[in-house]
């Protein structure tokens, strides 16, 4: 029989991810994340509700009798069960739980399909291993370092997509589809971003010619934010690479690699 | 009761944002900016028009005395007025307000609509704040020093517009929609940079096979003005970081790296 | 009358390619592969079907037999056959012959069409030249090093996918042709990835609102992948760069600096 | 009067663009070639042609008069001839008057439109001013130096392809718009580089879950071939700038800049 684990071992299985039982129990825990959504997803196609509509409301009521045992395990085993609580993860893991109870009290099902989807995000929790962390953190780095840039660039965007799209209404004109600014802005992003639905298209030589210049301007600033993002992770990786900045005591000579031990111009011991 | 600030503290919190009062102007005007241009998109939405259209004009009027009274404030605290006035944010400010005032004696409302839309470039002055314009200089250097390969790339652009404009009109013909080249340009425009309305396809065999190769070179060309970007940004990023502001005591020359200790120029030791 | 090689020689024409004789052997397979593809591919449109079946079926048979021969080539020269069997281009040259012989056995033939498309993987083989597998290692080292920032990046895109397909359920619903959350969830990803087919296309105001922040959100996060893979990319070319070949003669440590005279690690003169 | 210049003068103007004569003559046919190309779009419109078909039809002539006379000048002023005639933009200037001459001879002047679309690459020669082409090999080197990872890159994408067009025709069939695996393969050419016009699109569960992954691939590997022209850009001037690798002749500290005249680490003077 399994020998039932103390309070310090639980919460090793729980919290760390270092050895067999506490990387079986992320493993565990991520199938049961994945398939909770699945039941969700699931349950939405029209005629498989119809078909399993009781069945997927018993599997739903499973998954959330699991993670409530998972989460009062949490707070039972964190050394600061408030802190745990109002984490980003705590919160998340609460919204997981709670639109099941809150369904036993309230009567709309669909409002809670939205908070039920957020259960997602808790996948997340089981990237949190070691290294995927570092490379998130220099993800997270680089994009806020180029948060200014980012904003100017987006408030550039969205200056262009009003002109513009004031513009096409102008242009075009509810007839052709454009029945409003809102409607000629949501066109413009739609053409702005190349993705193109085609439910809205403008018919007339001059709109068509507006479209094309909003077409190439898509096509030409969507380098910008690449180009931001590239040279920030650049720029990131070649700061870690040259973090040994001192020079060599006897010839001065800086540019050393990080685990260089004598100066590769004239031999002296670094210090 | 508030006691009237002088001229020179009223100039400082119009021109400045760097104390309480002068932030609280920014935020205000920012503010106001949104709504005037909310306020100009709702009314163009035709069931909005009919029910609030003449709260909307008076919210209108009400706005561009505001901004009167901000472009008076601004030219009258000014120390080089004319200067103002002929500054790019200075007609901005005008083409705010001008499109009222002109709406009594014109009737065409339409017409100012275009205008009224610039007011939104306003947005931009409240951007106007220490770093952003850092950010952004590096972002203007950047494109405007790989303008040459920019034009280089839009001239190609265009030249593969035209060619395949001319050979899809030619393969597809007008039965299929293709009805003359400036629209089979404006259908390799959309196809080039992969926004794809589906309001004109190809049909035939061969004009899929065309299609098909435009869509590729879009798909691959569009890797070309990121690549510049992106390089140009590193370069501009590198440039910054190894540039050591002070100069050679003796010869002036600026321009050193980091870790440089006598000057490359005349052998000067640098401070 | 040329003089039958012997089975040495024939190794080398078939396994290398570095003189004439293995070089011819390596494009004439690559035009048998081509063709056999392109008339499986015509083979699949009916009009030809009807017209040319009997002979593309012929054709077809007279690939499998050339393509058998090879195969048994490979086999009887290899100094290790199973290493060749179960290696990956061992296996795509058996699929590529397997499916006519299994289609004698049995009938449906639609089935053998998916795996007969595996046969154009084995143009791969040709690519296997030299200098060819040099840039593709680059490539592919370069997506290894990044893969745990891709996974990331493929998780929140996924999530976003998720978070957004269920909203636009709620808003949009069944009457607008959002039937499901799946089918939400394809329509979030065809407009994410900016693809943007236009079967399902928002039409309540509050829907185009939430669209254009998904189209605005996936035009930004497709710099975050481009800025990985040229961040790696930089950085392998200048890791390559900068690696000195010869080893340290003392301590026998590579990885030196182009400009390194002395060992960084024990202060050795380099050679 | 004007004074009739030498035929050195001449070729001056015409070849050069260094002073004001052969700038203005570079303009006046830029001018006359965008105008030429103008026309013959016009002139593809079917009200236009009705309209002003006749004195488009002149001016036509016109055109080619004048590009006549050039091509006649240059080849007169060449010092090599043929050289000039059978140079690229030799052969552009040929293309840009034959069609027209032949159109005398041959009534079929579809075919010639194809011809004279040609002639808007002629713009290309009025670039060909100093720094434009410098900036242009760096992007024709950037690109050449990439060619065998592109290579690489067009083969994977065309397998992509090959293998979902199978697929996509197995899955949704002809009943779904895809009646062949040549236009499943147009349609995942449309799909992968995220056009998406939306003439055909899935409509079973199975097709838009397979129809999904080819988007998420498209957007994934769209950052393959910027990566690889990022990188290149960014190394090639990297080397620019780096060139002068020189060490020190006492300090052996190398890593100099291009302009530098002493050693930054030691003060002695760089050879």
């Amino acid at each position: 029989m399994l020998k039932f684990p103390s309070k310090a071992r639980l919460a090793h299985i729980v919290f760390e991810s270092d050895d067999w039982a506490s990387k079986t129990f992320d493993v565990v825990l991520l199938v049961l994340i994945f398939l909770s959504v699945g039941v969700a997803i699931l349950d939405s196609v029209r005629q498989i509700h119809l078909d399993y509509g009781e069945f997927l409301y018993q599997l739903e009521w499973g998954f959330t009798i699991l993670f409530s045992i998972e989460y009062g395990l949490r707070i039972w085993l964190s050394r600061k069960p408030k802190g745990y609580i109002f984490s980003f993860y705590g919160m998340v893991d609460l919204f997981a739980i709670l639109p099941s109870f809150l369904s036993l009290l309230v009567a709309n099902t669909q409002l809670f399909a939205v908070v039920r989807a957020l259960r997602f995000l808790r996948v997340l929790r089981v990237l949190k291993l070691g290294k995927h962390m570092q490379e998130a953190q220099i993800l997270v780095a680089a994009l806020h370092s180029s948060r200014l840039k980012i904003q100017i660039f987006v408030g550039s965007v969205l200056t262009i997509v009003l002109v513009m799209g004031t513009l096409m209404f102008l242009i075009e004109g509810p007839a052709n589809g454009f029945t409003s600014i809102p409607v000629s802005m949501y066109w413009a992003i739609v053409t702005l971003t190349t993705v193109g639905f085609g439910d809205i298209t403008p018919n007339t030589p001059l709109g068509q010619f507006a479209a094309s210049l909003i077409m190439l301007l898509g096509y030409a600033i969507i380098a910008v934010p690449t180009g931001i993002v590239s040279s920030e992770l650049t720029e990131a990786k070649r700061k870690r690479n040259k973090e040994k900045e001192v020079g060599c005591p006897k010839c001065h000579a800086g540019n050393h690699d990080f685990d260089a031990l004598y100066c590769k111009y004239c031999g002296t011991t670094l210090p």
